[in-house]
């Protein structure tokens, strides 16, 4: 596919991250100075926007504000969460894309997101190649929940976990501040993998964060829990439990199912989750009579770009900037993950990741990092962490507001 | 009064905020090199530290660690809720009081803290005066809530303005990214009054915060707010509304009180609030069936030093300073407030407030901030709240995550 030219098509899919932006900025400052790119597109709530012919056109952005991009959370293309149906089943999505594709001859398709996004595009790129329409599909990784196969970490996930740890620590000062004790039960994002929970850990160990940690990777017993809990508090006059908004009980029943009757279930399948703080905070306040606040970081932790990593932002821009160099070159049918050098310094560079083997596998915490017989995390996890939220961004504010960009498009 | 000298006493008491020790560290830095000042002296627990004799010098602190107070959040020497008895009915603490004060040759007692705070001082005032025990009492403002009256706003309440319309402007990127609409409940804190809630209302103004905003100084009828809600996303296909966590119907009583039929009361009669967002999450989830994301701003929004107003913390640290040169030449009774200049730029001054028209008296939002009509925020409120939201604090961050003062002290 080398020599490949044409316009490139960039799309944004699955939850918001602080640094989603950074990386569409990596993916249109590259596109928009690259000599085989003829045209930079956006699509509009992703997939959505292509199924609907709803394109805009990058080139005619003001390179300043496009600029800003690196500080604005969120998709500022507007996300969607819109499973492609099989191509055996129904083939209509195929042919609507591929109608696109070559009205606008789109020969460089770039498409951020999870696990779900990387299927997607694995799926476009297979039916692609099928119809001998020529275009490189890259996937460029993100995702808070850091859960992505194959590559290192996912940009987003630094800057959830900096958020993670930074307001854990100022919670466990606020919280700890009364000489009558209470107990804080924090609920983080994560439905199958508790990357984000562990994160608070990092708080732990600089003296100023969670007592007790509860990933989704292994059973949760609220009887055992609410013991933990409670013990702590009577040994330390103050408890704060982390817990991830995906624990589930031995059988495999999410304990958050057990506070809503009726859980809701989105496009692919997931359960909606939330309330789990609450309800283990009203079982603990029944159980011990101790005050309880349940606390729950909800979109925060993922929109926070006041508070983001610069590594984060620094990578999450890089990985948009290499798939275009990737795409042009003629690769097609990957995701641009990290690979962290062994040693003692950190160095992490882009590589290249088939797409079939990215898609649809769930990376989850490893046991090593989870302290064995206590509901708690390993120094080793912190060793892994600690790199990925270095630095601060120097975000620029409008009289005392951050100021975000405004880009012309209207979705 | 004037010529006293002898020892200073700092008390912390009420709710935490991200600047009460910026106010600390005026009272140490000031009262540390101050002649009239034989030893500085930190209470633990506030007023509960002076009881308990719990008292520890500050003098002993490592001056460079002391600094690290101006960026961290929450109550250094601890807080507490403890109300004194009316003298009349029980002086067993009074007694107490003037005994430790006696003991440690106190001479001038600053106190730290809102409402109930300023109560106290007022108390103690009173009482050492009519023992004719010679000791200057200063009140040092400082709440969140910016309820104190006699003040034009209260130490605490920019950055949290700051950290609300911040993280308005984060989530409304966050929540309207989607092409399917949604709606999002934003519960605020203020108990009586929305000077929080109304903060809100600065990121509305920048394009990116609540459509709807609700303070405690207006009934709150839950079935008109469903209809605003859902026809506001009706016509937008999206809804934000913020609501505080103290909005009571037309009888007086408390939202959250449906939610929670055995609400709790603590020492000061205060009815312990919370959840008022998901129950109306709930209502309006069950009325139109619409996808429905409750947020509670919780503890962060008093302790997010991270992202502080520069302004407040230096008022928060003058308003400290002041109270110890103040007390030194012979002040008592009163508390430091601020008064704000007329004309275009913002200058405000620090005056001296006398205790009793401070103490107990809450200052709600006026109704010329409050859109007549509609729930939302005029323009007259962004006048008077912008300028407390301006500049950003350079925080010190020790391996990507704020570096808090260590003291020396035990609680």
């Amino acid at each position: 596919m080398e020599g490949l030219k044409g316009a490139l098509l960039f799309g944004q899919s699955g939850g918001p991250t602080a640094v989603i932006n950074a990386s569409a900025l990596g993916v249109f400052e590259e596109a928009l100075k690259n000599g085989a790119v003829t045209k930079v597109f956006g699509a509009c709530h992703g997939i959505k926007g292509v199924l609907d012919d709803k394109l805009v056109d990058i080139g005619t952005e003001d390179a300043s504000e496009l600029r800003l991009l690196i500080q604005t959370p969120s998709s500022a293309l507007g996300s969607v969460r819109y499973k492609l149906a099989n191509l055996n089943d129904d083939d209509r999505d195929y042919k609507r894309i591929h109608e696109i594709f070559a009205k606008y001859d789109i020969r460089f398709f770039l498409y951020n997101g999870g696990n779900d996004s990387m299927d997607t595009c694995n799926k476009i790129s297979k039916y692609l190649s099928s119809v001998n329409y020529a275009c490189n599909v890259v996937g460029v990784p993100k995702t808070i929940d850091n859960d992505l196969y194959g590559t290192d970490h996912c940009p987003g996930y630094g800057s959830a976990a900096k958020y993670i740890a930074t307001t854990c620590m100022e919670i466990a000062l606020d919280s700890k501040v009364y000489d009558k004790g209470s107990i804080a039960v924090i609920e983080i994002m994560g439905r199958h993998a508790g990357w984000l929970t562990a994160a608070s850990a990092v708080a732990s160990y600089r003296g100023l964060g969670p007592d007790l940690i509860y990933l989704p990777e292994t059973p949760f017993d609220v009887e055992s829990f609410l013991d933990e809990v409670y013990d702590t508090y009577r040994q330390k006059g103050n408890c704060i439990a982390a817990v991830s908004e995906g624990i589930c009980d031995e059988s495999g029943k999410y304990i958050a199912e057990y506070a809503f009757e009726n859980a809701e279930r989105d496009s692919f399948n997931h359960i909606q989750l939330g309330g789990v703080g609450n309800y283990l905070g009203g079982r603990i306040k029944s159980k011990t009579g101790v005050k309880v606040r349940p606390i729950e970081f909800s979109l925060m932790q993922r929109c926070a770009a006041h508070i983001a990593s610069k590594t984060d932002v620094e990578e999450a821009y890089e990985a948009g900037a290499q798939a275009v160099r990737s795409a042009v070159v003629g690769s097609t049918d990957v995701m641009i993950g990290f690979r962290r050098a062994e040693g003692e310094n950190y160095v992490c560079e882009c590589v290249e990741l088939p797409l079939s083997i990215v898609a649809n596998t769930e990376k989850k915490v490893p046991l090593g990092y989870i302290t064995e017989g206590k509901p708690f995390i390993t120094p080793a996890f912190l060793d892994y962490v600690t790199p990925l939220i270095q630095g601060e961004v120097n975000m620029k504010f409008e009289d005392g507001l951050p100021r975000f960009a405004k880009l012309n498009k209207k979705l």
